[in-house]
This record gives structure tokens, sequence and C-alpha cells, in this order.
């Protein structure tokens, strides 16, 4: 059996959302004529894998869950908003008038961005970028982005990067999971095996699939709130606040220490 | 990264999905609290990967697609219903009175079907079904079940276990999908790579996923009707009609010969 291609998954899979919402340009079809709906493929270390629709990654403000909403009033001054997929957060900041920079890995996702109007777009890891002479007063890390903390031997380096990014007083607005109020099996199971390696129990493995595309094999962290003020010691950020109104889901605002 | 196990993914995959239809039972949950798709993910060997929702194994009548529902209408005498599923079909028969019969070979499956009022299941293939008493009037394969079929070298055996359940002058009321409808170069790439190893262009070679499970791999077969017609030679069953209204899918009548 052929080993899928490593490739630009997330810009594949939103090209192809995108045409699917728009109508327009070539999209996935069944026999050559029925729309195929785009499925966001993850597999886990552990053999798991899960399908989840990608149309949220369009959502338009009306479709957003409330935190989402919540964090957007949260921003203020220059906003970089990272991990900025479709654009579909920072083309709302960007029609209220903010100024805001899309920030994402993926080639393919930020010509989505840029096809639907956002202006200024960067195609770079926080830490390349942060090379850069630009300057933010807001970290946006939304759509379970608190995840590319990654885990204890990352999040220093992902948060200095920010710091090296960051004018004064600035602030990290980030949504996370709360992975542990679970009882299913196999997660729990997973948790537990992840902390026998020397992981956090939330410190995920993963690749997406998409077509015949496959990412190399990642970690991204679904925490706690309390491993979460554990990653930010000794760095120069803070927990500022937590609102855990959705939970599992929350939004976590860091600010940067004087 | 660990392999999935080998076990009764369609089975476990509808339970999930009636789970979440209904509202009875666990179902799959993000962080233990938001309700999670179910999604059937589907390998091919090519390493391509598509994922789509799986609740349309539980679609009432009037969800289904019009091809469906005319092949209801094709159904007389004693009814064989060839991967039943959940009892989608069965059971809308077994609703008008008719006599029928759901067969799987998942056991996951035919517990939903029963536990959703299908009186008369058989959990097995059709080659040991075969074995017993039992004869119909109809098989009807649906949901794209006339790809159980395999290819050329399954295909006869199929027919002649489904011969040998055959009352005089059944039919076969078989649901298809053309494949070659689609200028997709990859889906075009995979027919030309199959027919260099001597297969058919859409002889499938699949294998499903669902969480930690993973099926064998499998031939799973999309043809055109002039193919099915190739492969119906030398067997005791003719082609009687076609329907082709609903593109690329298709309903083939089979008749015995006397």
């Amino acid at each position: 059996m052929d080993q899928p291609v490593i490739g630009d998954v997330f810009g594949e899979m939103i090209r192809d959302a995108y045409a699917v919402r728009t109508g327009i340009g070539p999209r996935p079809l069944a026999g050559g004529r029925v729309p195929r709906p785009v499925i966001e493929i993850i597999e886990r270390d552990d053999g798991l894998i899960n399908g989840a629709p990608a149309d949220h990654y369009l959502a338009e403000p009306a479709e957003w869950q409330p935190h989402d909403v919540r964090a957007l009033r949260l921003c203020r001054g220059a906003v970089l908003d990272i991990g900025c997929g479709a654009g579909r957060t920072a083309l709302e900041l960007q029609r209220r008038g903010m100024a805001v920079t899309g920030l994402d890995t993926s080639a393919g996702a930020v010509e989505v961005a840029r096809d639907r109007g956002l202006r200024d777009t960067v195609i770079a890891t926080v830490d390349d970028y942060a090379r850069a002479t630009a300057r933010y007063d807001t970290f946006l890390l939304l759509g379970n982005n608190l995840g590319l903390l990654e885990g204890p031997e990352r999040a220093p380096a992902f948060l200095t990067a920010l710091a090296a990014l960051a004018r004064p007083g600035a602030r990290i607005i980030a949504q996370g999971t709360d992975p542990y109020g679970t009882t299913d099996p196999v997660h729990v199971a997973y948790h537990r095996r992840n902390r026998e390696r020397g992981r956090l129990g939330g410190q995920l493995r993963l690749r997406l699939r998409y077509r015949l595309l496959a990412t190399d094999w990642f970690d991204y962290l679904n925490c706690s709130v309390e491993e979460l003020t554990g990653l930010l010691e000794g760095t120069r950020w803070r927990l500022k606040s937590v609102d855990t109104a959705d939970r599992p889901y929350y939004l976590a605002v860091m600010e940067l220490s004087p």
C-alpha cells in the first residue's frame, strides 16, 4: 500500500473547503458529479483516527462558537493572528478597522485568506517571523491554537519568540482545551500512556491527512489551566485571566511582564 | 506509531452514529462534553484517504436519494437485503409488510438494526448463508453494494451464492457507481494504475477505519454498466434493466435465467 505524500495538507483542504463554500473553482466530486464533503482527518500516534467537517475554518462570525466572539473583544492595538488559516478571525478584525497580520505556515491557507481579502499575511513560523521588525500588542491563538505550545520542550521557545515580537504590555489571547474531563477509555488510556513516557497527558502526537497528502508527525497540546500555568513559569508571560464558560474549551489571557 | 487494531469498524461506527442520532447510549465527545460528528474514514491503496459523515446509514426514507426510493418499488416476494447495515432499507420493507431478511457481516451493525426493530437478521457472508435453506425472490444491494462483487475474481462466486439462494425468476436489484465520469487526476491516475495491474479501473482496494479500529484491506468495485455486463457472462444472471437517472449512480436489475 502506498504511503501518503508529505505536503501542505491544511492548504489543500482549505482550498477545497473554500471551493465548496463559494462554488468557485474545482472541488472534490464523487464520480465526477456529486459534491463530496471536505473532511479534516487527524491520526494520533496510538492509532486513533478522527474526521471532522472542515467548513468551520471558513465560518462567518454569526456561526462562531461564543468564546471566539468574546476573544475578539479582548484584542487591542496591532494583532498577530497566529495560525490564521483561511483568515476567519483576521478578516473580521480587519473589517473592524484593526491592524492585523495573519501568520500561518500553510501557503495554501494563506492564499485562500488573501483571496478572501486579508491584506497583511506572512507565511512563516513564529520563530522565523521574530527576526522581522514588526511588533504587536496582541497575539491571537484561536481555533485551539494554544496547542501550538506543543509541550514542555517547545513552549519556552514559542513564548520567547512571541516576547521578541511583543510591544510593552502585549497580551496573548489563546483558546485551549482541557482534555481531562473525558471518561472515554480510549482517551484516558492515551493520557496515561503519555505520562508514562514523560509527556503531559494531553500532549497529542498527531498528523493530518487530506486526500493523498499527510503532514509529518507533530505535537499539539491540549492542557489544563494548571498545566498552562506551569508552562509559563520562567517565561516573560503571566496568566492574567481565564474564561471557562465554554468548557472543555477556555480562553486564556497572558500578559508580558514589564 | 501504533497500528490500528483489526475489528468491526462498521459496527462500532454505526453504534456511535445511532447514539448520536437517537441521543441514547454513550457517544463520542470532545473533551468529555462536546458531541463529535461520526465520520466514516476510507483509505485507498494509493494513499488516498476520504471521510464522510456516517449519519446517512440511518437516514429515514424522506432523506434518501431518489434511486433508493425507486429501488424499493422493484422489490417483490421474499427479499434478502445484502449488507443491510443498520437496517435502513430492510426496516422500510418490513414496515411495508414485506418478507425481508437483513444480512451483514458486521455484528455491531446487525445489533443496531435489531435494536431498531428489524426482526429477521443474519450475520454471515452470502457464501456461508447459501448453505442455509432460505430462498429469496429479490436480492437487494443498495448503498453502492454492487461493489461487493469486488472484481472479476470474486464476482462469479458471489453471483453463484446468490443463485443458490434464489427462487426461480429471482432478481438482483443493485446500486452501483460508474467511476469513469471523473476528470480528477487522482482518480484518473488510480484507474490507469489498476488497469496496468490487470484490474478493472474502478476495482478499489480499500480499508475502513474508525477510532482505533481498521478492517483488513478488501476489494470493492465501482464499475461501468458495460463492465457489469462482462462480469455477468458465464453466470446464471442476465442484466434486465439499468436506471441511470442519478448518474454517476445507477440501479441495475439482474434476473436469474430459467
